[in-house]
């Protein structure tokens, strides 16, 4: 997850990129419901990665809002006095919308377009409450975990996408807020997320075929093409045939497969790992980082291989 | 609030911009508490002013998420397709904290700055969970009421603030959410917002002084002076003296006459009136602007009197 300066402007390269699963953080089953244990532990994870300072200092919340039924708000001023400032800084959380949205885009078929029509219309903005819902439950999450987060909207920062496709991305405010010592969180979109699975990391076919291979180790070349290097295939350094089956009729996990080649490419490793286990703990301690993959890791790694050979 | 032009890029100017007062859309005396019939109330008078088809359309809701405590998701989606499309764009909706985000600001001074210290930070996002809070829940209070409203937090939108005056102000995202047929709702600043007071519109002194006159008409010269037209002070044209008297350290009013002037400089009426009255309807349905102000009509109306005479 390392940057060698792909993100122009600032002055320190971002340390990591997290992305939450939309099906790790919320339930699967009920509608607009939240994971809290899963969500809990994925925060308490990043607030222990983000910190370089002693474990044994207090953790101190940054959400003093009301909880539903209470009637006070409560906050521990006093112990930021002593505390030294947890530089937590250059970290970005990225998340899927998992249970949320789905409903609402799916009622309207947002996600097809059609502004001009009411209901797709009424259906964008019942879309965009309820992610907006879950991105605050996030950064309340984080920050009652003492992680100072702040929320943005792709929306709002201005995102457009064109045809389903990122058409333009302005970084500048997510940029601004990194330089200020905040952890940005930004959600995604809520209609291609919504197809997602919550595994261990990408499988060479459907995770749920008794058949399945987890992929351990990707390699990325300069042209954008990727092999499997763990488990290893052979000599042949063929790229395995993906099965895109039942579970991904809209080619989520090529895609998935492809946005991350296109991270590693810019020299920063991407795993893909399930959230709020000793897996995604220890991918976020640099643990996996620093030497080859332990045998008992479970997750997946997309690294940059350098120039291929010259033929 | 018929505007001129002032806002670039849009194809059709602004019909109207309306900021609700923290004080008129959260509890006083209770923090965090949304006060949930004047919120009804104004969303309910803000669609009527948007609509400019027949009242006996259907008000088909925009917020399908789930209540607290209630486990379906409801949308009325039948009910879309034979609407025509309500086309309430060209509006502007902006508000204030009330009871939201004070407890948060004024507990870590995050208000005088200091981003380095952990207190300052931590109450920068605490203060931040707080108003966006509000936010979402009057965009959801309008969205059900039928108007397709888009929640915008400053801070993601690249509004930054220096010295506590505002220094850039990237409207792209605004304007772009206005010509897609939205409602885009901002949120103001909980810091400055929290002094303020619920109550008819301008008076020369603290309106809770036996003698303190309500301003009704006032009269911005190109200059940027302002004179009271009405009640009529006799042909002095001479300014009134406003009181700034304890009610108003921070220099809340006087900032916000100065605000309203600068608006009105560019051909904008500016209304300031109570939320939720028929005082308020009157303002949004037109009345006020079409003819002279009333007698029975409590608001203060804020207008550009043309070039001065020459001297």
């Amino acid at each position: 997850m390392e940057n060698s300066g792909a993100c122009q402007g600032l002055t320190r390269p971002i340390r990591c990129i997290v992305k939450l699963g939309g099906a790790a953080i919320t339930c699967k089953n009920e509608l607009e419901k939240i994971n809290e244990e899963n969500l809990g532990t994925v925060s308490s994870q990043l607030r222990q990665a983000m910190s370089s300072g002693p474990d044994s200092q207090k953790i101190l919340g940054m959400d003093w809002s009301k909880r539903p039924g209470e009637s006070e708000l409560c906050c521990d001023v006093g112990g930021f006095y002593d505390q030294i400032s947890c530089d937590s800084s250059n970290f970005v959380v990225v998340h899927g919308a998992g249970s949320f949205g789905h409903f609402q885009a799916s009622k309207s078929g947002v996600h097809k377009g059609g502004l001009d029509k009411s209901l797709v219309k009424a259906g964008f903005v019942a879309t965009r409450i309820s992610v907006t819902t879950l991105n605050l439950e996030i950064v309340r999450a984080l920050a009652a975990a003492g992680i100072p987060s702040v929320g943005m909207s792709p929306f709002s920062c201005g995102w457009l996408t064109s045809e389903r496709n990122l058409e333009s991305a302005d970084l500048s405010m997510v940029v601004k807020a990194i330089e200020s010592g905040f952890v940005p969180v930004l959600h995604g979109d809520a209609v291609l997320d919504s197809q997602l699975v919550n595994v261990f990391g990408v499988y060479d076919r459907p995770p749920s075929e008794p058949e399945a291979v987890l992929l351990r180790e990707i390699a990325v070349t300069e042209e954008g093409s990727w092999s499997v290097v763990k488990p290893n295939y052979g000599s042949t350094n063929k790229p395995v045939e993906i099965t895109v089956a039942a579970h991904d009729t809209t080619g989520g996990m090529v895609t998935k497969i492809a946005e991350a080649a296109m991270i590693a490419k810019l020299g920063i490793d991407v795993y893909i790992v399930k959230a709020a286990t000793s897996h995604s703990q220890r991918a976020l301690s640099g643990e996996i980082r620093r030497g080859s993959i332990p045998d008992d890791w479970l997750g997946t790694v997309i690294k940059f291989a350098g120039k291929p050979a010259q033929h």
